[in-house]
């Protein structure tokens, strides 16, 4: 196989990332949301790739695109997929690659005629990111049945719910989606994903393999002083809710270093009253934690606690500590994460293994399909931002060690 | 002297300053900023007690009600005084004690025949708070002759220049003024003033005679780090501009160890982009640095800066430090504030020293006069506060060390 096979299918799907691109519900920047007039026509242009590909295309009820092979066949089924919608004034690549690479794919192994063990499919999901309900994953939950009635109830910022958005785009005839496939139907799934992280750069790698997608937890804390004049008030009579809420934002670099693999990250904060020369009376900050590893993110969190305790003890502050999500990690399949690396090996000569921190459709394919996951390089670790980029070279590596990883596939 | 006439004598003054409180020119709450409706009818007010305590009155051209005692004299004059406009929403206590006691002193030692070696006079500023032109002692600085053509340029919230609103006050026929008195008529001036801090009551004092008005310098330092996602940025290639803002919060909280008796605090913050799960790439604080010893100050932020310059190059962080406002200490007349001291003492058999870390007309009087404060106690350090609270006995001592600090007034 010559080399330039790889970058010219690799232009390929550059190009239509570009041509993706360029569907949008905002003129001049690129946003598609759930069901948006912009996410339908990327659908009906995913679906003409799909075919191309000799796929056969369905919709289903929540805007999911699905190509499979066409006739009936015993063979469990190996999907390719991630994400077609995008946050607001988004990139180009995030879950898009995904969707067109996994076309890709697939035709590029139709016309080299290779012979599989599984029906080889592709998925664009339709809501990753959550942009409209503010609630992610619409699209891959419906796909493995996880819609729940609680979840239809859901409103935009229209007011309007999931159930009466959906059953205006079915024309009333909406019924919740039961799961596409049974477990025992199912060999695996894959998504190849941007990073979205600086790792890969770093390290100088075209390339990732996830372990797992991390967990998460979500605290509020609230630090409680009392404001006084900044003039008048000596350094032994303060209660400065800033200064605990400053001391924790360095415990919690202390964290990083204390569990290996952490990342912990106070992003917002408010203080109250934010007037220079006034002793800050309160400041709310939040917290991020994430692990692949469950216990040492929950280690994590109660020496973090422990910590605030300690803190707000020698501030003589008063402190209030908020869990406001959990998120357990989800584990990519041994079995196909090895081969995944392997493939990776086998193609670019190293191998690199590294957590999602970020969330993706993944996760939920995890409840109903084996999966793994593919990271590629990005530029700066930047995303969700119109600057994101990712390489040529580095797209037509993920398609080489793709088709590498499925066509090396033994039979269980 | 039985120790009830003290108490009468501060209920009075207690009545004047409730009195006063209920003119306002916000219902409801206390506002009276400079040359407002409120404030016209409050120097009324006290024109009118200082007639009853024997005093000549008049209204300069900027509204600093000014009393004085009748006749001509070749005596050097003394005044007591304070402001009599607010912060919006304000107390009660805040410049009108100064005020209406010094009314009172007046009336007790012209009713008690006491014969002074100076022309006892009271005054009352129109503008300490600053608040229409956000611009402090436009009372003070034209009494003692220090406002410039430039000062008069200063617009209010509506446009309207100082100039306008002094010239339609006096009908066109406004000149800035001069200095009311020469330096060689000037004997001294004394401010007694609610303390606006919680040393006092922590000490358990009702008094304390300031040594000094700090010096201020007032700072606004700018943290720029990288934005970068939350979950996929590892610890080691982030650049966290709220940590680096963190650590000089706590490295504030060191200086004040360090440098005794300086006040720093780090009251203002403004994160970007603010979103919990993005490591912040800009922070952006105040840093209000006092002390009474402008050497001390001045050593207090040049090692603060060195300290962010450190912090930077450990967080990998760029940093600017910008000096917005720097005021020099006001050391208060030696041989006044002896004699305060010397009266408190003997008033009320303890003594206690304190700077004075609020900025006060004692500031700009010192221009021109010798000048000594008194700090009475308020209760939990609160002012420019609805709560501000002075205790009636606090007033009684207040008043009593001020008549023995006069009468026992021996001429130099």
């Amino acid at each position: 196989m010559p080399d330039g096979t790889w970058n010219t299918r690799a232009t390929r799907i550059q190009m239509r990332i570009d041509e993706l691109a360029s569907i949008t519900d905002e003129p001049g920047v690129i946003t598609r949301t759930f069901l948006s007039p912009g996410m339908l026509q990327v659908n009906k242009m995913v679906a003409e790739w799909m075919q191309d590909a000799g796929l056969t295309v369905s919709e289903d009820s929540v805007g999911n695109v699905l190509g499979e092979p066409p006739g009936n066949t015993d063979l469990p089924i190996f999907l390719l997929g991630s994400h077609l919608d995008t946050v607001r004034n988004a990139g180009r690549f995030d879950g898009i690659l995904g969707v067109v690479l996994g076309i890709e794919v697939v035709d590029y192994l139709r016309t080299c005629g290779v012979s599989l063990p599984f029906s080889l499919g592709v998925a664009g999901f339709s809501d990753e990111e959550g942009v409209r309900f503010q609630n992610a994953y619409i699209g891959s939950k419906a796909f493995c049945g996880l819609i729940t009635p609680r979840d239809l109830t859901m409103r935009d910022r229209k007011g309007v719910t999931l159930r009466q958005v959906l059953e205006r785009w079915k024309e009333g005839r909406f019924v919740i989606p039961k799961a596409r496939y049974t477990r025992e139907r199912v060999a695996g799934f894959l998504e190849v994903h941007m990073e979205q992280g600086p790792v890969l750069e770093h390290e100088g790698l075209a390339l990732g393999v996830v372990t797992a997608i991390a967990g998460q937890s979500r605290m509020r804390l609230t630090w409680m002083g009392k404001a006084s004049h900044a003039g008048t008030t000596p350094a032994a009579l303060r209660q400065d809710a800033l200064v605990g809420a400053a001391a924790f934002v360095l415990g919690v670099q202390e964290a990083m270093v204390k569990f290996p693999g952490l990342v912990a990250t106070v992003g917002q904060i408010f203080v109250e009253p934010n007037v220079s020369n006034v002793v800050p009376s309160r400041s709310i900050h939040s917290l991020d934690v994430r692990h692949q590893d469950d216990s040492a993110r929950n280690q994590a969190c109660t020496w973090l606690e422990a910590r605030a305790r300690e803190i707000a003890r020698e501030r003589q502050l008063q402190f209030e500590w908020e869990t406001l999500q959990v998120t357990n990690a989800k584990k990519c399949d041994a079995t196909l994460s090895r081969r995944l690396t392997d493939a990776m090996e086998s193609v670019t000569g190293s191998t690199w293994q590294l957590p999602s921190g970020a969330g993706h459709d993944t996760v939920i394919l995890s409840r109903l399909f084996p999966v793994a996951m593919l990271l590629v390089r990005c530029r700066h670790g930047l995303s969700h931002h119109p600057d994101e980029f990712v390489a040529l070279a580095d797209i037509a590596a993920a398609l080489e060690v793709t088709v590498e990883f499925l066509s090396s596939w033994e039979p269980a």
